[in-house]
């Protein structure tokens, strides 16, 4: 029988390359036996797999590991600290910052500036934001690193193109071609997107069966941003918007939001509710405020947790995730925001097992849109290592 | 390169020819050239498979067809009308009903009984039911058809192994195994899910982008049942339980409901909710007040209408589906209910393009979940042919 797929060989020879980086990406200082095992390939297939991405230099050999164990040990082998490497860089309304991370996902330069970038002009946020990106990608080279892809995160909506910025409201952008400004390799992507691949890639939360790949990561800053993480995949629906927790209703009759529509989770959580409930005027000044025990921040707090926990609720009972995880600068108000969203999800999630465990805090800070940013390219290697070695 | 990927080409095989029979039953009368052009595999690959399909009998000629174009006319296509057939049962609290479709999805037996299931102990049920499944499978043996498995639809929650049914609270039942009662070949499932099945298989809904395959599907028969469909499968969530709408928030002080939470959907848009405020006993006869302009009857389903549409936004701000469905037996109440859903679907989904006509009534009416049962062990034959020209 025959069939038009040409390639199927190469295409095999990709996948199972790309088997090969991932598990050394998941492990620490694995042999080939173990990678063999890991990936159910043959050791002799791996053996060749190896011996390729070491002459390409995309791994590397770290000595004998495990000699305790019966037989001849076996090398250790691990990704590079040199070579593919990947730049991030974030444009929010109050700051631009780049950042490149290595094949094994550490942050390896890292830069930033603050930036009143609300309705200041598109080129001229670009233009701050190239040099900063240049800096870095600079800073890499002189580490032996080679960029191969720049991925931007902004907070509005992102075309198919992977280039352009539809709208992003916050900012005051329309239709804003970044790719065409920061050059040809550079893809930008929604940030709450980002924050939940970095979850996915970087996070090391672990599920009852490994690792946690089906869940809904909330964060917010302006407005609140989720995406949802479907068997390990980003879950973008059927144009591109899915997420968008920020408009779930919570109360029908509720105050009227940005959108037009009523009682909104953002007019309760979203930070500008907030910030007034709590009577400040900035994020840092409210965590202040709690951890000084004001009455007005710990309530602000307690509600903006409450109105969370019920849209989370309605989100739980819909997707049924293995967890929700709270990143971003939401998860700098964690204790005093959890508990209320905790209450809210122990008495509305009814029909099925879900522990006050389920609902976890981010452990990447701040940094986990822009690392999930960088980590964008370095994942490509990681998925494709034949076309690094093809370079 | 080696690899441990034995039976690689009786993979391609076995997708081809699932690709050939699937195209034919996408389309009415379709040629080998048709075949050709739609899959993407060459004639003389496609004619191989169109032999060996017609050898087993899974597919038949039907003469010649478009005799007005240029060249010699192709030789029209078509899914037998005989052989695999898959059977249907539904257990629901107050009938028990079976059917037969063959390998185009038409209906060709159908048996139905009332009875009062609820709470009746489970061996009687599935004994009466077995009676049924095997009055419309001799029927359909009869008709030159063979049927190679059963699905029984059930409004519960179905373990892992597809056939036991681990809890079904309308009737009363916990740990019940429904396989083993009715044979080898038979499978349990959700009746939401085979509900939205049916639509995805037999719906005949189109999006803008060919056939509707993200939807959310809502039936409603006590409780409030909903299914996901994203990418053209069903959406299961990470431990079975995702498209609970039902326990969605509407009001998070609303009325207590039966699952312990406050303000579920449930409470405003079950049936027993419905009936109440429309002060009548039985489905049929809410429809029959609504069609004599009754105005409790009418503000009830306006109210449960409202009730629906403020979850549904909710769900379509998280999933950002192309459509809701509306099926099963709310779908006879789509006329009053409806409105209601529109409008809060209007004001809530602003952040994208939501139109009206993204909400839809199923046209497969009441029977939609036999259907959906009944055609699972079709598809089950369409996506792998080849384990039936073994048999």
């Amino acid at each position: 029988m025959t069939s038009k797929r040409p390639g199927a060989q190469a295409g095999l020879r990709r996948h199972n390359m790309s088997l090969v980086m991932r598990a050394l990406a998941a492990g620490e200082k694995v042999t080939r036996a173990a990678v063999a095992a890991e990936v159910g390939l043959t050791r002799a297939t791996v053996s060749t797999l190896v011996d390729e991405l070491l002459a390409a230099g995309l791994i590397e050999e770290r000595g004998a590991q495990r000699p305790g164990t019966v037989g001849r040990p076996g090398t250790a082998l691990a990704l590079s600290e040199t070579g593919p490497a990947g730049i991030g860089a974030e444009i929010s309304v109050d700051h631009l910052a780049a950042c490149v991370v290595d094949l094994r996902g550490a942050v390896r330069c890292r830069a930033e500036s603050p930036a009143a970038n609300r309705g200041r002009p598109a080129p001229q946020v670009l233009a701050e934001l190239a040099e900063l990106t240049e800096l870095v990608a600079k800073e890499a080279r002189a580490a032996d690193l080679r960029p191969v892809g720049t991925t931007v995160a902004v907070p509005g909506l992102v075309g198919r193109d992977r280039g352009t910025v539809l709208r992003a409201p916050n900012l005051g952008w329309e239709d804003v071609n970044v790719a065409e400004a920061l050059g040809r390799e550079t893809v930008v992507e929604n940030e709450a997107n980002l924050g939940a691949l970095a979850e996915l890639w970087l996070g090391g939360h672990e599920s009852g069966h490994g690792k946690l790949a089906d869940f809904v990561h909330v964060s917010a800053e302006i407005g609140i941003g989720a995406a949802l993480v479907v068997e390990g995949r980003l879950f973008r629906g059927a144009r591109g918007f899915a997420g968008e927790l920020g408009h779930v209703p919570v109360r029908p009759d509720g105050p009227l939001c940005s959108c037009g529509a009523h009682g909104c989770l953002e007019t309760y959580a979203g930070e500008e509710a907030l910030l007034r409930a709590a009577g400040v005027t900035a994020g840092p000044a409210l965590r202040t405020a709690a951890e000084a025990g004001d009455e007005a921040a710990l309530r602000a707090l307690e509600e903006a947790g409450a109105a969370l926990g019920i849209a989370l609720s309605g989100a739980v009972n819909l997707l049924d995730p293995q967890a929700v995880v709270v990143g971003g600068p939401l998860a700098d108000l964690a204790p005093w925001l959890l508990p209320g969203v905790r209450k809210e999800l122990a008495a509305r999630v009814t029909d099925r097992q879900w522990r006050p465990e389920d609902l976890v805090t981010s452990r990447l800070g701040r940094d986990g849109v822009l690392r999930g940013a960088a980590y964008t390219a370095v994942r490509a290697v990681l998925d494709d290592p034949t076309q690094w070695i093809a370079r």
